[in-house]
């Protein structure tokens, strides 16, 4: 039976050997958390997802959700795994005990996300979002906003969200609408439309917590002017029981290319002028109340894309291996081989491992930063920490899934006439990872994000940190002869994406500003392959030697695997990637400079 | 009122300007298509096509077709588009007047399935079987078969289809085991199953008439024991009636991915021993029969895959227009522009732009040569267009289908959210368009075509001919002093596509073939590549001083336009394909040394 989400050794060798995160456990937070219970809570993670999600899966996309007298109806099957993800603590596995949580490492919350997701990527969106909501709650609420809902959202019991878009307010949340009046009792009264909102309703949970972006009245116009509330799907009483319906009401969901399991909702709010929540954190300081939780959110939706990725990956190569057809080109034999014996198959099939396996590390890695930080006692090593995530996270966010997006395409093409029909899951998988490149931030905004801002703060130092960093990796690769040649190449990315940064930043902060912005994406592009080819040689680095150096037999093929991976990147993809930058170091201005009506079309 | 299929003012310019196509109505075959009748044929199929076909193109995708009672139900709304096409003479536009075509050069004819295409891809795709079809007949057919078929088929009275994949043989269709025996009266009987039949049943016709690869008993094994029957879903009697139901039915049809308006069926034939065809052309010579066909076949996928391109751009583009979005990053000013203000989604307006734009002048290219040859009576000359067509048929099947899904992806994260939705047409585009990639010989298959036996064919003749055609061009544009940086580039791009070839082929017929097909793919990419820069420095060429000499105003912005389309493509877009010529020129082996095993997964 071949592995079919997340291959496990890979998840195995990212979480011990890359990340060593077992040495975590030397720290009391995480002293539970030694190599035994990790490996066992993978392998919880990994049944749970095989066992009861992944056959809700395909139901998720065939029968999906309805929208019927004014509420959302969820497939049936997915009640069923919604308790088990209760039982199992699923919607809170890195928070910390006291409100429920597992308190376990992030990164190996991660690991464990990798098959969850995996299994169904609809069903979990609606799970993940109670993270989120918990989070928000637990960093701003009040000590009764707590009391009341936290623990509820963080198990799962009660369902969250977080209402952010309107239909004119979607990249630029600084115009939206919705309105809030203070009520004598110090409530909210809340009127306006949501939309885009996943999970904004659905009968998966008996009550529903949303994170609301409104303007109080008179509040200033733009983005400086917006407050967060928390308004229930109904009241909760201060013993905890419900009470009325609040007046916020589902009217309507999408119809989606994919994700049909995740009902993306209309949100009316205050139709019957009665629609009353509660402040979150303080007034006007909504949106960055919501930034600060965009970190985790924008990791979570990566990986989700990873999930797919690696999902799609290992059908590919399952089908690869027992699907018959055709002699291999460039030989004399005749006989009919397993497609696997393709080299244009075995382009496919590397250019998917190399980027999954690249990928699963980046986030991997983000997370392990996370718990660094959180460990660290010494503020300029938290600093360090931050700083790191900081910029690598819209890279993650953008790269690894617009990379998830294009590996989920390969894996309907290695597949041939058989990818594209909804007998072989690898179709479906490309309609449900396309929405990661756009929700939570368009991967636009995420190059914007980027280019303006990270590539900018602190004069530029945590880009240059995170070159250092993975020069390190460089020098201690290079005392390996049998990677050193790779290693050269990844040093000379090195020096190249530095040149690369410092023109487009220099043209960004310039009179042609907008002429490095068309090249925004090119540039996250190009840190992603370079961040790829860092992640990549790591692995080799760590797997060469181990063949001859008393590696398990079972294990020899896999370390050389990542060899071959590194190679395949290195020599294959990162001379695609030199020639990016040219382009970006060209920086031709004819996107910006054409004029609207030479587009044509009129 | 925008346009949203195909750009008129384009469409015109590429049949007009870059080809004159009007000069072929100097020739005798031609001579009633002069530019009056190209403008006003062109007119009808978009008007047919905005009016009567794009209304129903929402329908085939979510009614689809249903497989009810052993039968296939097409939408309702599809057989009054059917009836137009017939009356139209659009199921043969270029085929002989003899037949019932219009006779109409193949340029002309494929500008205008730009338009039908565009408005709805499923139907079309069933519609343009009869074409295929027909012309194994018209070749191939005894003047009985021609007699009793041909018309109904090229009128579209009748379906066509081509019954050639079986479940184990997809790419590899030597290996199928559809069989015939001999009947005293000379006809065959067959027996097999069949799958992946595109439009194999249906009701829009009262009959079907299948060309069917099969084995006669005792034939060879291989590639070498298959000949071509036309078997007709009912039997056509001597006087042109209607006979008995033959022996041949649909058995199922696939759930799919996109194309929904296009039934995708498995067939049985012989199922109760009495399927009768007659032999299509010579026995044993089947295979090349159909193979003849696939020239004109895979362009017409191509166009497909153009028309998908175009309209996703063009509703990209209106969608830019007018959604407010945001500021403009890199300005002061604090006011919401409409989102084609906003760089980074003008550097995916440009990339979809250039790409559409350049594929457009491909196709009708190599339409070009097929009449230009057509005309020819100087052997070595139609020699010359033959070469060029058989190399550049490959390159457009692939290359054009490969991009057509990045344009149709790009298309949808250019509308943010929306384009995840059914409410807006990008996402069901991106859908559709994904089959052309596979069908019709995948894209691997293409490649291997490419590099295996086209860039071999005649000592390297067909290349080496191509790229001093191409060097035309560059000379040419080199006069101009405002395109002459472009030229220079283009240029360089040619040397190093000859550089890149004499390294593969040299590769691909040594020890180490198998390395150089695991870069059959990324070679097709760069040979793309550099087509396209091609065609958009020769639109750039003719456009760059159109507006100081005296073009019409209305034309001025179309110009500027061209010309920032070489310039973006050329600039932006070649240094990434020099970068993807250094990665074949090092050919890195790991693909394919890689082992099995090392792939993971199990």
């Amino acid at each position: 039976m071949p592995q079919l989400i997340a291959d496990r050794k890979d998840v195995d060798f990212v979480l011990h050997e890359q990340f060593q995160i077992a040495e975590l456990s030397k720290h009391g937070r995480f002293s539970e958390f030694n190599k035994q219970v990790i490996d066992m809570i993978i392998t919880e993670a990994r049944t749970l997802a095989i066992k009861e999600i992944l056959p809700t899966w395909k139901i998720g996309d065939r029968v999906g959700c309805r929208f019927e007298n004014g509420e959302v109806k969820t497939p049936a099957e997915f009640k069923r795994v919604w308790k088990h993800l209760i039982d199992g603590g699923w919607f809170a596995p890195s928070v910390d005990t006291r409100w429920g949580g597992q308190g376990m490492p992030k990164a190996l919350s991660i690991a464990a996300q990798d098959y969850l997701v995996g299994a169904n990527l609809a069903l979990l969106m609606v799970a993940v979002l109670n993270h989120g909501a918990g989070r928000l709650i637990e960093t701003f609420g009040t000590d009764n906003q707590k009391k009341l809902f936290l623990k509820k959202v963080y198990s799962g019991e009660w369902g969250g969200t977080m209402l952010l878009t309107e239909s004119e307010s979607g990249s630029d949340l600084g115009t939206l609408t919705t309105s809030a009046v203070k009520n004598p009792d110090g409530t909210y009264s809340l009127t306006g439309s949501k939309i885009f909102i996943s999970a904004g309703d659905h009968d998966l949970t008996e009550n529903i917590i949303h994170p609301v972006l409104a303007r109080i009245q008179g509040a200033p116009e733009g983005s400086r002017g917006i407050s967060l509330f928390l308004v229930p799907k109904i009241h909760v009483n201060g013993d905890g029981s419900l009470g009325e319906r609040n007046d916020i009401v589902c009217t309507g969901i999408e119809e989606k290319m994919g994700l049909h399991g995740s009902p993306t909702c209309s949100m009316s709010l205050g139709n019957k002028g009665n629609c009353i929540g509660t402040l979150l954190g303080e007034e006007n300081k909504g949106l960055s109340a919501m930034f600060l939780m965009m970190n985790s959110a924008r990791l979570m939706v990566a990986s989700q894309g990873l999930a797919c990725a690696s999902s799609s990956y290992l059908h590919a190569l399952a089908f690869a291996r027992t699907r018959i057809q055709g002699t291999t080109p460039g030989t004399s034999d005749k006989k009919p081989v397993p497609i696997i014996r393709h080299p244009d198959v075995r382009r496919m099939l590397m250019t998917m491992k190399s980027y999954t396996e690249g990928m699963r590390s980046l986030l991997y890695y983000i997370a392990h930063c996370e718990d660094l930080k959180s460990l660290s006692k010494n503020s300029e090593e938290k600093e360090r920490y931050q700083n790191r995530i900081d910029f690598l996270t819209p890279v993650a966010k953008s790269y690894v899934t617009d990379r998830s997006v294009d590996v989920c395409n390969i894996g309907i093409q290695a597949h041939g006439g058989y990818g594209y029909t909804s007998e072989y899951p690898v179709e479906q998988l490309l309609r449900d990872v396309r929405i990661t490149s756009i929700y939570e931030g368009t991967n636009g905004i995420q190059a914007v994000d980027l280019l303006g801002r990270k590539l900018m703060m602190k004069n530029g130092r945590l880009f240059a940190d995170l070159m250092v960093e993975i020069g390190r990796t460089v020098t201690e690769s290079k005392k390996l002869t049998s990677v050193q040649a790779l290693a050269d190449r990844v040093e000379t990315a090195v020096e190249r994406l530095i040149q690369v940064a410092d023109h487009i930043r220099r043209i960004a902060t310039g009179r042609e500003a907008q002429k490095a912005f068309a090249f925004a994406c090119p540039f996250l592009d190009v840190t992603g392959d370079v961040t790829m080819a860092w992640m990549l040689l790591w692995r080799a680095m760590l797997a060469v030697e181990k063949p001859s150096t008393g590696a398990r037999k079972g294990d020899v093929s896999f370390y050389e695997g990542q060899v071959k991976s590194a190679e395949f990147f290195i020599r294959s993809i990162l001379p695609v990637t030199f020639g990016r930058m040219d382009s970006i170091l060209d920086t031709c201005g004819a996107a910006v400079e054409i004029s609207d009506e030479s587009f044509g079309g009129l």
